[in-house]
């Protein structure tokens, strides 16, 4: 709201009914602001695009825009002053940098817990999730990602455990727990032939009612008037870029926007409303992995969620939508040269991410096969010295170290340092950063949000939102 | 403001004045903002730090949060939510990537232009830059910054040059256009013995009326009736920790803040106001270092100056400071690890920049020097191995590349490499980064501000905060 104007134009307008009902001078904020705020909350949607550094959000929108003449969603609500924003500190109670599993419990719990840890504090304390909170207040709750379904920052919103990697277990708790659509990746979470007590989770969420949805068909077709638990990958999804080149996964794996869709579908006729977190997980992965084609089109994956969400609450006017990252991650960035424009550009061209890349090199591969690989992936390829140089990690002796997710020892950070040269983007690790992290807010409660907040702080907001005593 | 709580409580208070007199309920804006908002801005301060990306920001906050238990004003007037805030997207005419001439020139002149300009187009036309429009509305007008004042951030206010390096003829320009008070460094652009027509600058500006003043004690003296030319070292002033570090320094050269202080002293008085630009330059100088001790404690003393600009807003009332910075550089963060927190508190026991370090070490020196002067320098010392290879580039072939004001080849991307090891903070490059960046605005003309603008959108809302009719 332009509110010099505010004051200066649409004084009498506004002070006419002031004088006829004094009172609804105050009432008439919905005139000049849209979103509804000032009400309360019936429902939350809460996005996490995780582990995006402030380069990622602007990598997306420059990309966007230089591609299609128009920016992200997430940047048009600032553009259209539709959304209240802020900036988060990120900080676990074990570090300055935090993990997901701390970041996620930080909202999920409100306390501040160590890394690697959902809800549960140092001393084995245990903090009250807040999906849970919401269900006891007769909400519906739910959860969808592109990563597993039990990973670090859904299972932040349901969840204590002292660790994040207890995913089987988890599995469990949310069937115990009752969630009303739960949907991502994990079958080597849920499935008897993966699990270490061969236990079948999907028989198990069946007998409880749920509909088991492991297909995009299987879940376009699914009844809202059942509870949902959707797999569609053994581990996390395929990057949104690899699965849009490939016409089985386009058909097989839905996109976090169609997942958001069928869970707000699904939950939004409950009388006493709902609490949806949406994640854009592998946003964080592609950072692990400097993996630049990764990221982008993951966030601008993240970014059509954006759109289905506050589509839904500008209609539904009671929803308060939260947008925002758990951490930075690699910071990346353009960087600034004679060719910035072009090299960042020549990342249009990229139809695979660099995990596609690397999985095609095999050791017995020929460096015109390498060249070829490349080229057919990012339309364009890289010099015989930097192929060779790639080739050279396939040896069996030579791997890269690599970050949390890079589990093959793929040359993840050799090949992006090569790509740099072509695509001007840098990062200064494949880990998570210590940086203030961007927060934005629409609709109902938006206002109570303060322009600098401690990542905890949203625990209570969203409760004080949705006008729920924090009382269990 | 919380304004949920100002409708539902503040409402029958307010309604109050409104029904004495109908038109007090808006003029009542003060009542609950007290930096003066929807008023006319008299004065501006306009402060940069140049090539802060938003680690930067975010580790001087959590710097000075953890050694002195209390973080930086800029957050702080978030905190206490007194700020309006923006992205800013900061391209130029040429590239995704500003440089600082650039970027300084679409605040000036409101236009952006190719990277290395002044108010200057590719085709050659010219953009009357804010400081010559201010000053024709009778306000007065002055820069301050830690780099020659001729240097490209106080330029992009003050002049047209089709390059940001005719340094020498931008010293005479700014005589001709009779800024109040110009301070920083830059000796040997105004200095008969440096300059290319041998022309005494500083005779020039004394026979026009000026006070030359060229050490801190003399800047102190200085009148405030008369105008000041300050000109406090050859090229930069000393970064902070360096100065703060050296009594001389210390003694000589005098704080952004102190300048600050004086500006707005010399000009406070005038009948109809002025605009200062407060640059603290050479946090982007150690961005391009990648010299975090020099990053740190430049940009707290911008905080410091931060201080200086809002303490006198808020008794002023009619003023509007702008925070902002024309790009990022270098995307600076703070690296995930279990040792993160203690390696960045490492950091608190710098007492010289890698350019004093760097500095320091000769081709002569022994390994064991080397590590005794990082010692000294840095609380803490590098390895053997590491002292070696820091020698190595001394050896008059091994020089490298280096940024931009990296003029004598130091190894300063080896030596933040190695420091990376102890201080866990990484650097995606050398250079500028294309990341939108934090704006925040107090008082007056901050409700124009929307959250997303272009660098060239605050040419436009100063002169309309200020009622300046863009008429030249």
């Amino acid at each position: 709201m332009n509110r010099r104007k505010f004051f200066r134009n649409g004084s009498l307008a506004a002070l006419g009914s002031a004088l006829i009902n004094p009172l609804d001078v105050f009432g008439k904020s919905q005139d000049f602001d849209l979103s509804g705020r000032n009400k309360k909350a019936k429902n939350i949607i809460f996005l996490v695009s995780d582990g995006m550094s402030t380069g990622t959000l602007n990598m997306a929108d420059l990309f966007l825009n230089r591609k299609f003449g128009k920016g992200s969603n997430w940047i048009q609500l600032y553009k259209d002053n539709r959304v209240s924003r802020a900036l988060m500190d990120t900080a676990s109670a074990s570090s300055i940098v935090t993990d997901s599993s701390a970041g996620s419990s930080s909202w999920g719990g409100g306390v501040r817990v160590p890394n690697g840890s959902l809800n549960v504090g140092a001393n084995g304390e245990t903090y009250l999730p807040i999906l849970q909170k919401f269900k006891k207040a007769g909400k519906m709750a739910g959860c969808v990602t592109t990563v597993p379904i039990t990973h670090a920052t859904p299972a932040g919103f349901c969840v204590n455990s002292k660790s994040r990697n207890s995913q089987e277990d988890i599995a469990a708790q949310y069937l115990d727990l009752g969630f009303d659509i739960m949907m991502g990746g994990g079958n080597q979470y849920f499935a008897s032939d993966k699990r270490k007590d061969k236990k079948d989770m999907y028989a198990a969420y069946a007998s409880k009612g749920y509909q088991v949805v492991k297909t995009r068909a299987e879940m376009m077709a699914a009844s809202l008037d059942k509870p949902v638990i959707g797999v569609f990958a053994d581990d996390a999804l395929p990057y949104y870029v690899d699965r849009n080149n490939d016409a089985d996964l386009k058909n097989s794996v839905p996109s976090l926007a169609e997942m958001a869709q069928k869970a707000i579908d699904r939950m939004k006729n409950n009388p006493k409303g709902f609490v949806l977190q949406i994640e854009s997980g592998k946003v964080d992965w592609a950072a692990h992995a400097n993996d630049i084609g990764g990221l982008i089109n993951d966030q601008i994956e993240f970014d059509e969620a954006i759109k289905i969400a506050i589509e839904f609450a500008e209609k539904d006017k009671e929803t308060l939508v939260i947008i925002t990252t758990d951490h930075g991650n690699a910071n990346p960035g353009i960087i600034y040269g004679k060719e910035a424009n072009a090299n960042f550009d020549s990342i249009q061209k990229y139809t695979r991410t660099n995990e596609w890349i690397l999985n095609a090199i095999h050791a017995d591969s020929s460096v015109a096969q390498v060249r070829e690989i490349i080229d057919a992936a990012n339309g364009g390829t890289i010099s015989e010295d930097d192929a060779r140089a790639v080739l050279s990690y396939y040896d069996g002796l030579h791997k890269e170290d690599g970050g949390l997710y890079n589990y093959k020892k793929l040359p993840f950070k050799a090949f992006s340092e090569m790509q740099k040269k072509s695509n001007s983007v840098g990062w200064i690790s494949m880990d998570h950063s210590a940086d203030y992290v961007e927060l934005a807010m629409f609709g109902p409660g938006s206002e109570l949000l303060k322009p600098f907040v401690k990542n905890t702080d949203l625990h209570y907001l969203m409760l004080q939102a949705a006008e729920v005593e924090n009382k269990f």
